[in-house]
């Protein structure tokens, strides 16, 4: 559970042929944080980092330092890092620190997905499923072409990033081409939280019909949050996470990689890409 | 206030020259966000979301969306937004939701700059000074040779991406470039903690003569881990945010953007930059 790097088969699409193969993508897996003071028996949970495992330590130590909770070294006792368990637990961070430190755990709480408890993807399966807002499986259908015209979509929305190569932009497409919402922000959430807002108020979620295109990366979260708006596909410029890919294969979303020209990695859900029927049965 | 693009004065680099210039940058500020119920007095404070002023009603409703707080347009009763106020008060979003609708407030809390009133940028000075860990106006001197030094650097220290393309590299590099210590990570926060926490093991911080490199973007954010481990400067491949630069200028940092080749961008905190006395008096 220390790699920084997976590998994961993969679609590649390049002029006109779509090849089975397989890719290296970065992991992402969630850290599950807790402190307690020495001689103190309780330990309070401050939920999840999602993170590449790796250097954990050093995540912990910096995080609690940039977030205000210790000043210098010495408040920091010892950082235990458990990696997994046998029944498929979180990777897991013991904090121990300096019993005089004075801090706040409500200073602690980083986001919704440090409420979480683990088995990420199987709750975000469990999610689409309940709430009734999961995508038909193997539909849509998704068109090569639809997908080589993301990126010339996201770049004439995208009046601000031309200007300054600081902003982030997120499109909802539908899957023929005839609507579209596109956003931008510097923040990669907030541009996908944009469009998903627009399209609400537009009465189009949850969005059968609808792929989401970034033109960053797709992480875990943008893979939950195409989920609960009950989208099909995401398409990104960029590449994904490990746990974006493990995630949408639990919950039944397509992600496409590496949009540019004809080029482009389909990592999940392949069946909605038109011409892939040619692939060998039992791949995932 | 809600432009998504702002001018912003900055010294150019390329060659052997230094010149004054004006550069675009991405605005990216505080929206203050707070929730009602039709008939309710009370108003429930959900804190900031840093964000690139255009499209809030979207962002919110996006937001509210994504988080599980509303799961149908007609949850979303309006969302009134206003634009700063006389004594500088942050952009702010109050929300309206449908009377009877269940919502959990304690599922809302998005990170630690949720927690923080506005007048970010005076806050960070003086959170520096307070603290003690300001770094010393004017030093140390920075290279330009350092400076282009940064690129192959992280991309020396970033094997996982070479092979992915999906993650995010940041390193610490002493001014004399004799010491760096480099992380990387699916997330840019978390390789920015994870070289922080990795100097504070290291006795390094706070890092006076210490440079902060990043393989994406400076926003806000990144800006304030800076000054909290006491930096003198940040240098990043990407480009910078408004309130990045405006945070810098602040609190004394050096940013640096577009780190490419011989040629970079220096947005705030210049004097630091060798071969910039030449520039006309009374810049910023």
């Amino acid at each position: 559970m220390t790699r920084r790097v997976a590998v994961t088969p993969v679609r590649r699409r390049s002029g006109h042929d779509i090849n089975a193969d397989q890719d290296l993508v970065a992991v992402e897996s969630p850290l599950a944080l807790a402190v307690r003071r020495p001689g103190d028996e309780a330990v309070v949970r401050l939920g999840l980092l999602m993170r590449t495992p790796c250097d954990d330590e050093d995540l912990v130590a910096g995080f609690l330092f940039t977030e205000g909770i210790i000043r210098e070294a010495r408040d920091l006792v010892d950082v235990a890092v458990t990696h997994g368990g046998p029944r498929g637990e979180a990777d897991a961070a013991l904090v121990t620190l300096r019993p005089d430190l004075e801090w706040d755990p409500a200073r602690l709480d980083r986001g919704a997905a440090a409420t979480s408890a683990c088995g990420l993807c199987g709750r975000l399966e469990m999610l689409a499923v309940e709430d009734g807002r999961a995508c038909p499986a193997g539909r849509p259908a998704i068109t090569s072409a639809l997908v080589e015209s993301l990126p010339d979509r996201l770049a004439r929305g995208q009046s601000a990033f031309a200007e300054t190569g600081g902003l982030h932009a997120a499109a909802l497409v539908a899957v023929d081409g005839q609507r579209e919402v596109i956003r931008e922000d510097v923040g990669r959430h907030n541009a996908v939280d944009k469009v998903l807002g627009a399209a609400l108020a537009r009465g189009w979620l949850p969005g059968h019909d609808l792929l989401l295109a970034v033109s960053g990366r797709v992480a875990y979260e943008i893979a939950h949050k195409a989920v609960t708006a009950g989208l099909p596909a995401v398409a990104a410029v960029g590449a994904p996470s490990s746990l974006a890919v493990q995630a949408a294969r639990a919950a039944g979303l397509t992600v496409i990689g590496f949009v540019r020209g004809t080029r482009f990695n389909v990592y999940a859900g392949w069946e909605r890409l038109e011409g892939t029927g040619k692939f060998p049965a039992g791949s995932p």
